[in-house]
């Protein structure tokens, strides 16, 4: 709007799970006052439909190409902020968990560009929601573990399945795709092969489906996910979940205040 | 609207942490159309004000007096249901993430009323964002733990102190009134005396405030609160933010987005 340069701000903007209605007041806002939106690959089109009058630049990154495609985004981001007032990076989710948020903040704050971030609706309170199971419920739940098996390039292992074990709920994010070590790597760390999962696909989405059984069931259901984004939940308070699936495989329905 | 018996749908619908903005789409539509709205404590008046016709009904429930509280509130909330088409069970953050959501949905069910849940923005992801520290960062922290030292009236101690202690990243609900107490219980499972802390309060409101530190600091940074609802975050992620705060005690603007 006001093109002088350096004068931008930077919000990174939590999109929530999927569906557009589950975008915070602040997030739509924002989209429909922003100058430039940059986004990932994993943003439905239904949310893409808030911005107004923005420049759309999608950002998506491919595996192995993370450390290139992170300092040419950072370098777009700052062009951007330098040129207009309200410039948004917009993530899946919310920007803080799993989001990759620290290397671009840490980026613009050393270029000086005033960075806000907008937290948003994760995948894994939307996938409750969906389910109707309280991640933590009193008697059964009172730790749950967001963790991810997904290491960047060059990186070690990291801790993940013992933080895993150690919790009585645990949302898995970007697991699907490897089932089976994932279930190794939870056995190994005592995880009963009877606990109760749910491997939940598109969550908020028309789409959306739900493929429930036990941990040792985790490969034959995830491998029934159809590319949509997937989260793999854990715990005895999936038990009931795992009871309303027919025969360990079910889609459950669109909610009916999103089809209203 | 149609008061019509036994038609009514009761939404369990997540408030966020706090800023009236941050509510879901999905939310404020639903408090803007809701015959009913029963509210905890927690929601601040700012979020109250999307009310746009319904009866405002305070549940707060006080220390100790849980379960025939929530009786009383079960019982009220499927009377409402029973005469209107669409009530609300509004509850602060998200429902499904420490909410107690369970017992009501289980209850409504038994008594063949429609659930639905709307999840919201939690305090654990809108404090990492008034940090603009990401919980979870590449080489540094692949888990988050969401645990709380609380447990019901009669219940057994949970393992929570262990699973915070698993976790690279830990976010601590409803902690900062038995600051003693956790320091001891996570000291004991190893976490070190050194863990940067932040003791974040009221987050995303006008007088939200940050007090960060070590782990050892725990009790003197806690007493600082002034009453407000507070997180207890933990972990390397939070060196910065240790830094960033004056004398181990700050208060952090309120960001420019709010003040707009």
């Amino acid at each position: 709007m006001s093109p002088k340069s350096g004068t931008g701000t930077v919000y990174l903007v939590g999109a929530g799970p999927g569906a557009a209605d589950l975008l915070t007041l602040r997030a739509a806002r924002l989209l429909a006052e922003a100058d430039v939106v940059f986004h990932d690959a994993l943003v439905p089109r239904e949310i893409l439909e808030h911005i107004k009058t923005a420049r759309l630049v999608p950002v998506g990154k491919r595996c192995g190409r993370h450390a290139t495609a992170q300092r040419f985004i950072n370098q777009r981001i700052y062009e951007a902020a330098r040129e207009h007032r309200i410039v948004v990076r917009l993530k899946g989710g919310d920007p803080m968990l799993f989001g990759r948020a620290q290397e671009e903040i840490a980026f613009l704050r050393r270029q000086g560009i005033p960075v806000e971030v907008v937290p948003g609706v994760t995948a894994a309170v939307a996938a409750g929601a969906a389910l109707q199971v309280s991640l933590t419920q009193r008697g059964v739940a009172r730790s749950v573990a967001f963790v991810t098996p997904r290491v960047g390039e060059g990186e070690r292992a990291s801790g993940w399945a013992r933080a895993a074990a150690a919790a009585d709920t645990v949302a898995l994010y970007m697991a699907s795709g490897e089932a089976e070590e994932v279930l190794q790597a939870l056995l190994a760390e005592g995880k009963a092969p009877s606990t109760p999962i749910a491997v939940a696909e598109s969550i908020s989405r028309p789409e959306q489906s739900l493929h429930a059984g036990t941990l040792a069931e985790l490969p034959r259901l995830a491998a029934r996910c159809s590319g949509g984004p997937a989260l793999v939940l854990l715990g005895g308070v999936f038990a009931d979940a795992a009871d309303q699936a027919t025969a360990g495989c079910g889609r459950f329905p669109r909610s009916a205040s999103q089809a209203a």
